[in-house]
C-alpha cells in the first residue's frame, strides 16, 4: 500500500476527525457542489419572477442542473484557477444546457462570491436545522434527567474540591439551560442569500432591467434559494458569518462542559456518572472509555480557535472583496459546522444514554468526613462554639478526624443532635425551584 | 532612572496599548474596586428589600463602602493569596463598618464568584453605554456621508484590483449598517448579576430565610446592582460571557475592517481618503499618518484571539466552579471592554472627521484607461463585436492602450457613441437604493 | 443533483480550500491510512530486529500490509467507535495474515496513541521535506530578486504613507530571510515516532522480553518508521506537536506578509509587482487578480488560530491521555499541514513568476511632489534654513506645490544644486549592504 | 467611592490578573519606560564607541536619562498621539539635557520603532532570565519528586479511566522532561536589538557617517544596550517576535499541563496531590484549594491566544511598518511575559512544596477490583484460559466482583497463585529507566 495516493484520492473522509463521523455528509464537498449548483438555478428562478428571464431558459437550466454529475474532486483542482470554484461550475452548467439563450441566463448578472455565499448559506442552513433536531433531543433528556434527580443531593465541587451539597437535578438543570440559549441563538443565525454582482452594485441587472425591477431580484433570489432576505450585499460586511460562526461555537461551548462534567464524573475514582456505551480500547480488555464525552470535547476544545480565524477574517475584509479574508472564512465556517454536527449527534445521544449511580454519588457525598457540611457548621454552630472553635474542630475533620465524632463530644453541644445539620439532603438550598424554572425555561420559543 | 520600578510600580498605564488610552480608566482596576464594594452594597441592599438585613446595618455598610479607600495594587498583592480579589475586599468592608452585627450582614450567604462576577457586569454595564454612544455617533456621521456621497461614483476594488464602479455613497453605507448592527447587537449583551452562593444553591440564604424568600433575593441584588435579573446562577454557565465577548469583537471587527479601508485609501498613490488629524513621524516631517486606522485595526487584530479566550474558558467550566477557567476569563473581559471603547472613541472622531478627495476619487477611476468598465462594455459591446474580439480589446487596453481610442477605432462601431458605455457614472447600480435603506435602517431601534 | 449526498459521499476534496488543492494529496486520508498501516508494520519490524518476533511472521506482516486495500470512508466510519481509527486497522491487518502466530505479532505491545500519533508523524515528514523544497525554491527566486534589483530605489511606506526611499532590492532581501529562517526552523520540527503501550510503561513488552531488551525497542521502531529517535513517550507531553504547529506557521506567516506585500503593490494604483499568471473572473474581462497572493494570504489568515488549537491541547493533556485534547490535535495538525504545503507551493510559483514594473516604481517614487525626502531635506537643509522653515516649506508641498521648485525659490539657497539632495538614489542607505547579507545568509545550513 | 475612577486612576494593577502579581513590576509600564530610555541611551553610546557622538554629549543623554522622572501615565495620555509612546519620550529627554548640541544626539538617525522594539527587547531579556531560574527551580524540584518515588506503582489514567500502572517517578519525569524541554527553548528565544532607520535603511547614519561606519552602528548598538547582534532591521519581518511568544507559550503549556494534573489528582475523591500551602475560601472553612494549580492553568488557558495574535500580526506586517499588526504585537507580548512570569513562579513554589499521599496513591491503585491489572491478565492467562473466558471474568468484575477472588475460584487456575500478575508493582514497564533518563537530560544545557 503506498503512501501516496494519487491524484484521485480522497482527501478528507472524516478519519481525523472522528466526531463528525456520519454527520459530516450534510457539509461535505459533495453538498456544498450541489447548494452552488442549486443557487445558481435559484437566481436564472428569481431572474424568471421578476418577469426577466424567459420561462423556457429556466426550464432548460433546471434541467441541466438536475441531471449534471459533477465530481466534486476535479472542481477542487480547478478551483485553484480562479480561487474559487464557481467559475468550474457555471462552465458545466452553460455547457449543459441546450442554447445559447439558455446558457445566457446562467450565472446573469452575478459574481463568484454570491453563488459561493449563497451556496455556503444552503448548506449551512441544512446543518443548523439537524443541530437544532439534536440540541432538542438533548433538552429533553436533560429535562428529563433534572426532574427525575430534582432533589438527590450530589456532592459539589469548586476548585476541584468538595464544596458544599447540591443536587443532580440542579447541575442537570443548569446544563439544560445552556443547551437551551445555544439553541434559541443558533435558531437566529441562518445565512441570508447574497446577490450584489461584481462589486455590490447589481450593475449589470440593472443595465438591463432597469433599477425597480433589478431591486426586487436579491428578495426574489432569496425566496427562490429558500433563504432569508436581505436589505443589502454582504460581500464585505461579514457579520452574518461571524454570528454564525459564534453561534456554532456556543453550541460546542455547551455540549462541552456537559462532556467535560461527564468525563470528569465518570472518573474511576467518582464513577457517578458513566455513559451508556463505553469505548474499547486496543490493549486493555476493562476500559469503557467515555468515549461520545471525548470526542464531543475535542470539538469544544477547536471551535474557538475556528470562530476567531471568522472574526479575523471580517476584520480584514477590505475593498469590494478582500484579498485573502474572505477565502479564509470557508474552511472555518464549514469545519464549525461540522464540529456543532458532530457535537449535537453525540451530544444527544450522550443525555439520552447517560447513567447515574446513585450509589457512588451518596458514597462521594460522605467520603468527606462531614466536612462538606462545614459551611452549614460554622453558620450554625459559630454563634455557639464561636468560629475559631468550630474552624479548629474542622482542621482535625481535614486531617482525618470525623466530624460528626468530634461534634458528638463537644461539651458545648451536649444534648445537642447534630444529626440533621450534618445531612446533606437538608442543605440543597433553592435547587428545586432552579430545576423547575430551567425546565420551564428549556422549552423551545413559540 | 532603574529599570526594576519596585514594588508599588503602576504595572499598566495603558502606555503599550495606545488605543484605548483615556477610555481604559472605565475599565481601570480602580473601576473594578469600586464595583466589588458596590457588589457587596447591593447585597446588603437586596437581603434589607425583603425583609431580611437590619435598616441599620445595610445603612452602615453603604457608610462604610462610600468612605473606604482601598488600593488597588495592594488589593491585587492580596488576590494571589485565594485566586482572587473577594476575600480581602470583604475584609476591608468588614472592618470599616461600626460593629459586629452589621459586619455579619457583610457578604452574607455569597461567595467571591457572585461578588467578582456581578462586580464586572457593573463594570461592563458602564462600558457598553459608552461604546454604544461613540457608535453612534459613528453611526450619525457616516450617514451624513453616505448621503452627501450617495452619487458620487468610484472605483470598487476587488482582490486589490479596480472592478467596477460603486459609489462612495455605498461604500459609506456599507460601513453604516455594519456599524448599526453590531450597536444592536452589543445593547443586548449585557452581563446579568450573579448570586448563588458556594456552589449556586443559595443554601446559606435559604437555611436562614427559608426557599421563598431567599428565592427573591437573587432579582432584588440585580434591581440593587442596577442590572438585569436572571432565572439561575451561571457560575459555570458562561453564555453571557461569550455573548459579551462576541458582541464586543463584533464591533471591533465592524470598525477595523473601516479603518483597514481607510488606511488602504489613504495610502500615497490612492490618496481617496484622509483622516482629519494626522499623527506626525519622529523622523519623517512630511508624514501625516493615519492614526486612527492604525490604532482601530490593532484592536481589531487582537480581538478574536480574547474572544475565542472566553469561549476555551466556556468550555472548561467544569464542577460548580472550574479549575482555572474562570480565571482565565476576567482579563480577556475586561481588555475586549478596552478594546472595544478605544477603537469606538476612535472611531467615532474618525467618522467625524473623515475628508474625501473628490479629485483623487475621479481620477483613480480614470486610471485604468477604461478598463474598469470592461465588465459593461463586454455586456453592450459583445452581442456586436464578438466576446472574443471585446476580449481582445480589452486585453490592448490592459497592455497599455487607451479603451476609449481603441472602440473608437473599431470599424464595427463606425458612427456609434461609446462615450456613455464608458462613462462610470452611468454605471452605478442600484447602489442609491442601497443608501437609502441604509440610513433608513441604521436609526437606533426602538 | 440532489443535496444529500449519501454516506460515501466524499466528504472533502479540498474544494473550499483552494490553497492546497493537489498539494494535500500528502496529507489525505489515504496517506494517513497507509502511514497506519506502516507504523503497524513497523513495530514488527522492530520487534524483530531486537530478536522478539520471528522472522516468518514479520514477513507475514509486510506481504498482509503490502497487499492491504482499505478504504478511507469505511475506516472513518469505523473509528467513531473507539474515537480513532486504530482499532479498525489491526483488525483488518490482523484478518489479512495466514495465521493465529503471525496475528498475534500485529500491535504487539503498544496501544492506539502509539501507531496514530508515528503514522502522523510519518505523514508530516513526508509533508515537512515537500514544504522544505518548494522554500529552497522560493529562496532561490527570492535571492535572485534581490540581487536583480539590489540598487532599484523605490518608496517605503510606513503606516501606509510613503516614508522615505528604499530599494526593490532591500524589500527582496528581508522577504528572503524570513523566508530562509522560516526554512531552517521548519528543518528541526520533525515529530518523532511514539511508543510507550497502554500508559507509557511498555508494560507488555517488558513483561515479554525484559527490561533491557524492551527498552531497545522504541529507538528500532524510530529507525523502522525512518523517523527520529526518542528518549521517552510522549503521550501527554506534546512539545513536539506544538513545535511542529509553530513551525508550520512561522512559514505561512512568511509566505503571508509577502503575499499581502505582492498584493498591495498589485494594486491597481500602485501596480509596482505582478504575478505572473493571473486569475480572471466571471464577470469582469479585464481582471487580472493576484490569486496566488490571496490564496496564500488565506492560508497565513487561517493558521495561527489552529496553531493555537494545538496549544490549548498541549495544555489540556490531562492524566496519561486525555479526555478530548489529544483528539484535537489530528485535524488541526493535518491542516496546518495543507496550509503550508499549499502556501509554499503558490509562494515557489509567486516567487518565480513575480514580474516587476520599473516604471510604476519610478513613477511612485516621484508620486510625492518630493515629499518622500523629506527627511534628507530636514537633515541636510534644516542648519541652513533652521528646522521650521524647512517644516513650513515641507507643508506647502503637502498642500500640493512641487517641492523641488519651493527650494529653488527659496533665497537662502540661491546658487545652492537642491537636485542631489531631492534624489532618491543617493539615500538608500546601506540597503545594498543588507541584500549582500541576506543573500549569503539565506544559503541551506550546512 | 465613586465608580469613575479619574484621570489619574490607575487603570491595571494585576488585580484581574492574580497569576503575575509580583512578578509583573518586571515588565510594567514603569520597566518599559525605563527600557525606552535605556534604549536611548544605548544608541548615544553606539554612536559613540563608533567615533561618531562627541563624548560629552553622550555623557550628558547619561546624565539626563538618570534623573529623568517619567510617569508613566502622563505618557501613555501622550502615546495616542503618534500612536506610541516614543516620541513622548524623546521630548522630554531632549529637553532634559543642557545644550542643543547635545539634543541633537538623542534619538539620532533612528525611528520609533527602533526604539520600542529594543525596549521590548530589553523587558523580555529580563523577564526571560526570571523565568528561566524559575523553571530551574521547578527543575531540580521535580528532578528530586521523580527520584524519591522512581518505583512508586500509582494508577495511569486514560480518557479518565483506570488503564494499567505506572509510576509516580515516570510521571514526575514526564512533567520534567517538558520544562526542562520549554527552558532549553525559551533560552533561544531572546529578541535581538532593533535599528534602521524610517524605514530600515539607516540613511540617516549612512548619510552623516559613511555607509562603512554607519553598516557597524547597529552591532555596536545591540552591545550597548546588552542585547544580541543581528544582521537586519526587522521592522517587518517579525519572526523573533513569534518565536518568543511561541517559546513563552511553551512554558505555559508546560506548567499548564502540570497543573492540570495536580488538580485533578487533589479532587477530594482522588487526593493523591496536594499543594503544600492551600488557597481559602470566604464561605467554607474546609476549603484548601489548589490555587497555584488553579492560577497556573489560568494562564495556560490563555496564552495560546495571545501567541496566535502575534502570529497574525507577523502575517499582516505589509509595507515597511504596517498600519497596526505592529501596534497589535505590543499587549500581546507583555501579557505573555505576565503569563509566563507568573506561571513559573508559581510552578516553583508547587513543585516545591508538592505534597504526595501515598497511602491514597496506593487506595487508588486497588480501587479497581484488580481491573487495573485487566491488561496483564490477558497477557498472561489468556494463553491458558482463552481470551473470550478472560474477558468475562473481567466484565464480572467490572460490574462489581472481585477479581481475585474470581481467578482464584477459577477451576483452569487450580493451584496457580495468580497474586503476583496481580501485583501492581510487578508491571511499571521501563518507567525505572524513563527516570534516570529523564534527571539525566533535564540537566542545562552546557
Amino acid at each position: 500500500m503506498p503512501i501516496d495516493p494519487g491524484a484521485a484520492a480522497r482527501v478528507d473522509t472524516g478519519l481525523l476527525s472522528p466526531v463528525s463521523a456520519g454527520a459530516d455528509a450534510i457539509v461535505s464537498d459533495d453538498a456544498v457542489v450541489a447548494a452552488l449548483v442549486r443557487a445558481e438555478v435559484a437566481l436564472a428562478q428569481a431572474l424568471q419572477s421578476v418577469g426577466a428571464a424567459p420561462d423556457a431558459a429556466v426550464a432548460g437550466i433546471e434541467r441541466a442542473a438536475a441531471t449534471l454529475t459533477i465530481d466534486a474532486s476535479e472542481l477542487a483542482a480547478e478551483a485553484v484557477r480562479d480561487g474559487n470554484p464557481v467559475g468550474a461550475i457555471v462552465g458545466r452548467l452553460r455547457a449543459g444546457v441546450a442554447d445559447a439563450e439558455t446558457a445566457s441566463w446562467v450565472h446573469r448578472g452575478t459574481t463568484s462570491q454570491d453563488i459561493l455565499d449563497t451556496a455556503l448559506a444552503i448548506v449551512a442552513q441544512r446543518a443548523i436545522g439537524v443541530v437544532l433536531g439534536d440540541l432538542n433531543r438533548t433538552i429533553a433528556a436533560l429535562a428529563g434527567l433534572a426532574q427525575r434527580y430534582r432533589d438527590t443531593p450530589a456532592a459539589a465541587r469548586t476548585l476541584t474540591q468538595h464544596a458544599v451539597p447540591t443536587t443532580l437535578g440542579a447541575r442537570f438543570a443548569d446544563w439544560l439551560i445552556q443547551v437551551a440559549d445555544a439553541r434559541d441563538e443558533l435558531a437566529r443565525c441562518g445565512l441570508p442569500s447574497q446577490l450584489g454582482g461584481a462589486a455590490g452594485t447589481l450593475a449589470v441587472l440593472v443595465e438591463e432591467l432597469g433599477v425597480e425591477i433589478a431591486s426586487k431580484v436579491p428578495a426574489a433570489f432569496s425566496q427562490a434559494a429558500g433563504l432569508s432576505w436581505f436589505d443589502a450585499p454582504w460581500h464585505t460586511r461579514r457579520t452574518a458569518i461571524t454570528r454564525l460562526g459564534d453561534g456554532l461555537t456556543r453550541v460546542t461551548d455547551a455540549l462541552g462542559r456537559i462532556a467535560a462534567d461527564v468525563a470528569n464524573l465518570s472518573r474511576t475514582e467518582i464513577a457517578e456518572l458513566s455513559e451508556g456505551s463505553g469505548g474499547g480500547s486496543t490493549a486493555m480488555p476493562q476500559k469503557r472509555n467515555p468515549v461520545r464525552s471525548v470526542l464531543i470535547r475535542s470539538a469544544a476544545l477547536r471551535a474557538p480557535s475556528l470562530a476567531a480565524g471568522l472574526h479575523i477574517a471580517a476584520a480584514n475584509a477590505i475593498d469590494e472583496r478582500p484579498d485573502g479574508a474572505w477565502h479564509a472564512e470557508w474552511p472555518e465556517l464549514r469545519e464549525l459546522l461540522r464540529l456543532a454536527l458532530g457535537a449535537a449527534a453525540h451530544g444527544a445521544l450522550l443525555s439520552e444514554g447517560l447513567t447515574v449511580d446513585e450509589a457512588a454519588v451518596a458514597r462521594n457525598l460522605r467520603a468527606s468526613n462531614g466536612l462538606i457540611m462545614a459551611e452549614r457548621i460554622m453558620l450554625s454552630l459559630g454563634p455557639f462554639l464561636g468560629a475559631p472553635e468550630v474552624q479548629r474542630l474542622i482542621d482535625r475533620a481535614a486531617a482525618g478526624e470525623d466530624l460528626a465524632t468530634l461534634l458528638a463530644d463537644e461539651p458545648a453541644l451536649l444534648g445537642f443532635d447534630v444529626g440533621p445539620i450534618l445531612d446533606p439532603s437538608g442543605y440543597i438550598g433553592f435547587t428545586g425551584v432552579l430545576v423547575d424554572r430551567a425546565v420551564a425555561r428549556a422549552r423551545p420559543a413559540a
